[in-house]
């Protein structure tokens, strides 16, 4: 699938010059970039559907982009500062990469996310070719979101408010959990979404106790936890929101582990600033959350946010990642009992000189 | 994100009795299944959010079911035939599964989909275990549906004939694309499918000669050709299906395109049948369109389709496939002329013992 490229040329050069000054560093002739959002990022053309999009980024002179020939229309009209080219029929991708490789005299070659088969031809037929884990090169520059991402995230953002607003007035005792899903994606669709950024969620009763527990044809019932966590996509670019709400009276428990989530997140947002490390901040969630319920949040406290929906940094226990002005990363903290039901509250993060702004606005009650 | 579990035990036991029959002809002492659509297919578990998931399934004895803490819950009510097991606080998966696999004194292992890091992580760490490509051992039984899966995919089918119905009647001279898609989404999600098989593809005017157009923020005009490619999901099994359609009164250039695809459309449902080499379904394809249209049709006639929208068969040139009863493929020529457009129709079929079945229903005109 394929996006006009919106990213400016000057945004694609000076990433590509980027990439190339890693390149020098790492003494790496060669960068294989095989990751559609990376793809995208160095060069504006942005094809989700191709199995096999490889763009080759010598350290000198001018890339080759090779496509499937049912991308190479689109490819040719967006792809900017590098040369598109094609298979001849028949010829098959991980020869002609092998081909484009030596013809150039390029041996110690830095890769993103290389497929494992892909690896294992290229190590198999080349010998004179070193392949070299340089997934850091591009993912690195990634972290940073400059003016033109940030306004990608903001727009992607305000949709997902729509989305939540359109879920949570769709919330009521004996609707399906897949019709608040649909009217929360059709609302942000209508808004220019180019597509969820993730299956949409909403997890009614005790399956709001799944972190992850995808939307089904439960009915919701009077007094349920609900959660619903979704998020739009604004020219490739992601946001990520969650409420967790409770239908009609709802039993004190649940109000109670509402508040104690909602005040966890509000002293994360007081934590991320330059210079913190994300393993503290999601420490200092844990503290607050106290022992008592620290026990029932199972997974990190947020991750990274941007062409893809989990990126750097991460903010874990295990993070050895230090916050830097222009990341954008989630807020979520969550609290999942088993049989009983979950919260979790979450909002997109931008980290700015001083502190953090929250790019998501939705209420919170 | 989770689904309770649908398919039956007998259904997971048998299927994985035959994975045991395969590493035991392989030689194999163990199955290490990361695919998150395989372990799905066999425990019921499906747990599209969670990057690390790992079954081990040894020759002998209960499968381990490793998964991520924030999974447990889910995995623990879902997941048949296994063990489900979490890491304890600050253990790394990797050493999780390397640990499983010594302690069991397991040294030659199948894989299915393995990372590239998780397998230069496992070969590194452990010189005394084997790590041997078996990707095959779980995709040749996929090849084949049964007929629950049969039952799921037509659902599907269902589902994705009214997202067509509903996409067709929103294209009027005006309409944005992504507006299009929108309506088309939410008939589906509005009908129970779990959310979209792909990106919704809406691709108007010169759009439409991008096979994989996405849908963008274009407004439709009068006389343009329109592709709408779309696929609802069931149970986690997808469907697929394109329709083109003329605008207002359009050019007779558009229509003889149309006619011309349709005719091969149809000829390629009276070939397929059990025994049929794919690739020989693809060059009938090919010959049917002529050498003057040929050119323009730039990718494959058809692929599987199942728990993964690209799965085996292939139907393609390079394809290897032999077609069998129970395969479910997509017959979906097109022909893409730059700056003109583009036409493309697709049908999901299954092979039947004596020719094939349309899953998908929605009319041509």
């Amino acid at each position: 699938m394929h996006l006009r490229a919106k990213t400016t040329s000057d945004g694609c050069c000076r990433r590509l010059k980027a990439v190339r000054n890693e390149l020098m560093e790492a003494g790496l002739d060669a960068y294989l970039a095989t990751d559609v959002k990376n793809v995208y990022y160095l060069t504006g053309f942005l094809d989700i559907s191709t199995a096999s999009l490889n763009m080759i980024i010598p350290s000198e002179g001018m890339p080759s982009l090779l496509v499937m020939p049912l991308s190479l229309e689109a490819a040719s009209s967006q792809a900017r500062g590098c040369q598109v080219k094609t298979l001849a029929s028949g010829e098959l991708m991980i020869g002609r990469i092998l081909e484009e490789i030596r013809s150039a005299g390029l041996r110690r070659i830095g890769f993103d996310n290389l497929q494992l088969q892909t690896y294992l031809a290229m190590t198999k037929e080349s010998e004179d070719v070193e392949l070299v884990n340089g997934s850091g090169i591009v993912a690195e520059q990634r972290r940073i979101k400059d003016s033109e991402e940030r306004s990608f995230i903001r727009r992607a953002s305000e949709i997902t408010d729509a989305g939540m607003e359109a879920a949570l007035g769709a919330i009521r005792s004996g609707a399906k959990e897949y019709e608040v899903a649909g009217e929360a994606e059709y609302a942000m669709r209508m808004r220019g979404s180019m597509g969820a950024a993730f299956d949409t969620l909403v997890a009614s009763g005790p399956r709001s106790a799944y972190p992850h527990g995808l939307s089904t044809e439960r009915e919701i019932c009077d007094g349920d936890l609900v959660t619903v966590d979704l998020g739009a996509t604004w020219k490739g670019y992601c946001s990520d929101l969650t409420r967790t709400v409770v239908v009609g009276k709802g039993q004190e428990k649940a109000f109670r582990m509402l508040r104690r989530v909602k005040e966890v997140h509000d002293r994360v947002l007081s934590e991320i600033r330059p210079g913190v490390e994300a393993a503290r901040v999601d420490e200092v969630a844990r503290t607050v959350l106290g022992p008592g319920l620290a026990e029932y949040f199972v997974h990190g406290l947020g991750h990274g946010v941007g062409l893809d929906i989990h990126e750097a940094p991460t903010m874990s226990r295990t993070s050895k990642d230090i916050l830097e002005a222009g990341n954008v990363v989630t807020d979520e903290p969550g609290v999942y009992v088993s049989g009983f039901g979950g919260v979790r509250t979450e909002d997109t993060v931008l980290v700015t000189e001083n502190g953090c702004e929250k790019l998501t606005a939705a209420p919170y009650e």
